[in-house]
């Protein structure tokens, strides 16, 4: 070999942020107003967890649960477990009991660091959690009380431990990570990210051309650190020294704005719902928060409406990158900036934004293709539609002790998703392949729709699900939340629709509600959506 | 493995940029006007070029050579021989016949690519070259005559060819590219990048933080495609898309300013030498050329003098990126921005410009340590300084069958720089250890003395070298090269010298010359100033 064979492990890439920026601060808000630290401190205690669970037993390979809000602890167990070569099962605190129970004995984590608060989940739990041999308590007021069994809290745990640790050489393809799809549909499942996959995913989230991160931002991580690792968004940000914001568990929309503002944060990730929620709250305050530093939001977990993102550039100059990805992509996998290629710099506001409205190009480093039924690849030609397959060093190529080889095929993850690709290479996913409405045997896209009804005045938020029909086999309903001050009338919604879509494709009933369900993770939950239509537990609209 | 463990091929970068921007131009200056064809069609030549390849016999891991120019074929070859699984050695084209002779035989190329202009330089070599199988010559006319024997005209080679061929796929450690340091000591040593390392680095240089590279740039490589690659821009730039101008064989500040201006380059590299040049240019005719659309020069190669940083940014708006690195590091190792951390944001240009004139902070994935005479590693606190050592997976560990032991340590490469390092992390190069000055037992920096000279308004260039001393060993002695209205006085630097250096670090003599001698990849060539001095060859001084 004549280049060195240094492995790809994410200790060197994580204690970097501690050399360069050791004077830079980690924040999140508390009870009382933020806690803050440096990155030397949250090094130093990386290294002090990294003893305290030697002690306990940890070694290479070993998983580590963190069942916490976004915090700096959270943070430290980001570098410190994965860093000493063990494996941190990030579990989604809002998942039921019987999802935990089985993620928890699944993934094998032998302790688990719970926030205070986040107690009575897992406490009556613990007796069928039978691998997990130490509780440890994340309390900002040192003073709780807990059922489980011989728990500790993380300042005892740690309290004592030296801070100098040597983080291990070990194999890149070494697991670092494990996070659990948030599971619409079947049993979640597992994706174990490797030192190798992780390693590179950050250096992707660093390009200019994704998320233009930098040390010289400030960022904002809202999407939570359970769900596939808070988009790597930690990582990267500690590769590079950038200054981190985490909201804890305050997570309304203008305490969100408050820390924004308050820290200056230049860049901030969450799903649609957090940024609808954010602008509702801003069109209700227009005065109320200075966001002069916010230069860039990402959005992901679902497509946000084009509405959205024109919303964010015309009421904030803050551009919304539309990011697309899944715990099975680490997730980072497509992503959508407003001026994404040269020629598009001469583009009018409204073709650029046309552009962002589409889910993205994929990032260097990956591949995808859309097949047919037969898995032959499909035209780049914006119309044809087909399965979405990925492959990439930073992809899934199977779930963690539970192989699902229907999900995968000759190397590649088949990603569940609808989708066309157009001439200039633009991804633009159609539906979930289980969202899609099948009528008449055509195929309706619900993104589309919602996208169009979001776009109208007076709507704060839209959902297109199917439901079974006699004759078309299944036609499309819209649930629709108006915005507070709006009267508007499910004529008013059908006839915007029939502007641009096709009869057959417009809903057959407009059904306003208060709130849609939303999943563990904060996207919609169309599956709830459907039963509870199924189950006739909407109350009829008032105007039809 | 949980995650697919897709190889690091340079193929699926490269095949990027004609995915995304198949109609972005490629461009370079030719005698008669500029020669521009698409991204589509340079993917599509350099299919065919592989496929001539492959039929004169070259398969994965044989050498191909390039004695070329920087332009379209050049950039074929870049992606065709390395995406087929051979090696493109890039071949200096401003060597002597020595060493000509001697990295052909050792880089084992069967098949070398010719431009016209430079076929005097291989042809008398011809005959000693043995394990060349075939010339391949590059022309604008198609018009050339030669002695080399059998030799085709690139157009014609490629010209019959199908454009469809599939990459191969191969193990992530095979060779991709041949580059021999220029060798101001010794023989020249072969580096051999691997598909890995190279992969690394084009995603090490599109981040943010680095060189800031975008799909949405217009790049100019004015360093030479033999130089270390070219730094991997042409690379970087395949894989995000973005338009490239290469300058060919047209190098004066002149040629350099109307393509640049007319290609509307935004992000151009070069060493120190070429923008020094380009200064003048523009200082004698300052309302020639409108460079408002260049953003950021990159200048490595030799550190620039702060002077330079200064200017580029006072003049022209354009921030000047100082970039270290060798043929050893792939070369990209360490940037100087402007402003390189968050805290940064708020210092004041001064301030902002002396972190500027440090060599830089380390690119993520990289390590760096100084050490003493016994490898142990010295303090970070930009007082001490020792040998620079880096390690990382695009640093060399060993030569290209010339294993020079001497230049490794323990898994880390040996830069030959003597540095410091700060308590900000920032590297600080002294000086080349052969080039720093021994004086009564205690070092000079002739790179500190440079920099301080050329601020000296009316200082076009200067360069301070070592002569022997009987009584101090050795003592600095500066060469100066004018301004062009200058009547700078050696008493004059001397004074400048005596406001910033003690008595016994300021140079002995002030010799003004026409020009420094450069060596074939645009440094200063101090050995050479070295032998010349020795050697009495230069003129007494004038003015002393």
């Amino acid at each position: 070999m004549t280049m060195q064979q240094t492995p790809l492990l994410l200790h060197t890439l994580l204690s970097r942020g501690a050399h360069v920026a050791p004077h830079e601060a980690i924040v999140n808000a508390t009870a009382n107003g933020v806690h803050r630290q440096t990155y030397a401190t949250t090094s130093r205690r990386a290294r002090q967890l990294a003893n305290a669970l030697n002690d306990a037993g940890i070694g290479i390979g070993d998983r580590v649960g963190s069942f916490l809000w976004n915090h700096h602890r959270h943070l430290e167990m980001y570098q410190g477990v994965t860093s000493m070569g063990a494996v941190l099962h990030t579990i989604n605190i809002r998942l039921g009991e019987d999802d935990l129970e089985y993620i928890i004995n699944h993934g094998g984590a032998e302790i688990i660091v719970v926030d205070e608060d986040l107690l009575p989940s897992l406490e009556p739990l613990a007796a069928r959690l039978t691998g997990v041999r130490h509780w440890i308590v994340s309390s900002e007021s040192g003073e709780w009380q807990s059922s489980l069994p011989s728990a500790v809290d993380y300042e005892t745990f740690i309290g004592t431990q030296s801070a100098e640790f040597e983080w291990p050489e070990f194999d890149e393809n070494a697991p670092l990570g494990l996070c659990y799809t948030s599971g619409t549909t079947g049993r979640p499942k597992g994706v174990m990210y490797t030192h190798r996959s992780t390693y590179l995913h950050s250096f992707a989230e660093a390009m200019t051309d994704t998320m233009s991160m930098s040390a010289t931002d400030s960022v904002c991580a809202i999407v939570p650190m359970f769900h596939a690792m808070a988009w790597g968004l930690p990582f990267t940000a500690m590769m590079l020294g950038a200054k981190q914001v985490f909201p804890n568990r305050f997570m309304t929309p203008s305490e969100l704005l408050d820390l924004m503002v308050n820290e200056e944060v230049t860049l901030a990730g969450g799903v649609p719902t957090i940024w609808q929620g954010v602008r509702g709250a801003i069109e209700a305050q227009p005065e109320r928060w200075d966001l002069s530093k916010l230069d860039r939001v990402l959005c992901g977990g679902s497509a946000p409406p084009p509405s959205l993102l024109r919303w964010f550039r015309d009421a904030l100059d803050v551009e919304m990158i539309h990011c697309w990805g899944m715990t099975e992509t680490n997730p980072l996998a497509v992503v959508s900036r407003q001026v994404a290629k040269r020629a598009h710099r001469k583009l009018d506001l409204n073709a650029q934004f046309k552009n962002m409205g589409k889910t993205g190009l994929l990032v260097p480093g990956l591949e995808m293709k859309i097949v047919d039924d037969d898995f032959e690849p499909l035209a780049h030609d914006g119309d044809v539609f087909g399965d979405l397959l990925v492959k990439g060093p930073w992809i899934a190529g199977s779930y963690y002790q539970d192989p699902q080889p229907e999900k995968f095929h000759d190397g590649w993850l088949m990603t569940g998703d609808i989708a066309r690709i157009d001439a200039e290479e633009y991804l633009i996913i159609t539906d979930r392949s289980k969202d899609v409405i099948k009528s008449g045997g055509e195929w309706i896209s619900s993104v589309d729709l919602e996208n169009h009804i979001c776009a109208l005045e007076g709507v704060a938020q839209a959902a297109v699900v199917a439901q079974p029909h006699p004759k078309w086999d299944e036609r499309p309903v819209a649930l629709v939340v108006r915005a507070d001050a709006s009267s508007m009338t499910a004529e008013d919604v059908l006839q915007h629709c029939g502007a641009a879509f096709a009869k057959w494709q417009i809903p057959d009933e407009i059904l306003f509600v208060d709130q849609l369900a939303l999943t563990t993770t904060g996207k919609i939950d169309k599956k709830t959506l459907r039963a509870r239509l199924a189950a006739q537990s909407y109350v009829l609209p008032d105007l039809r």
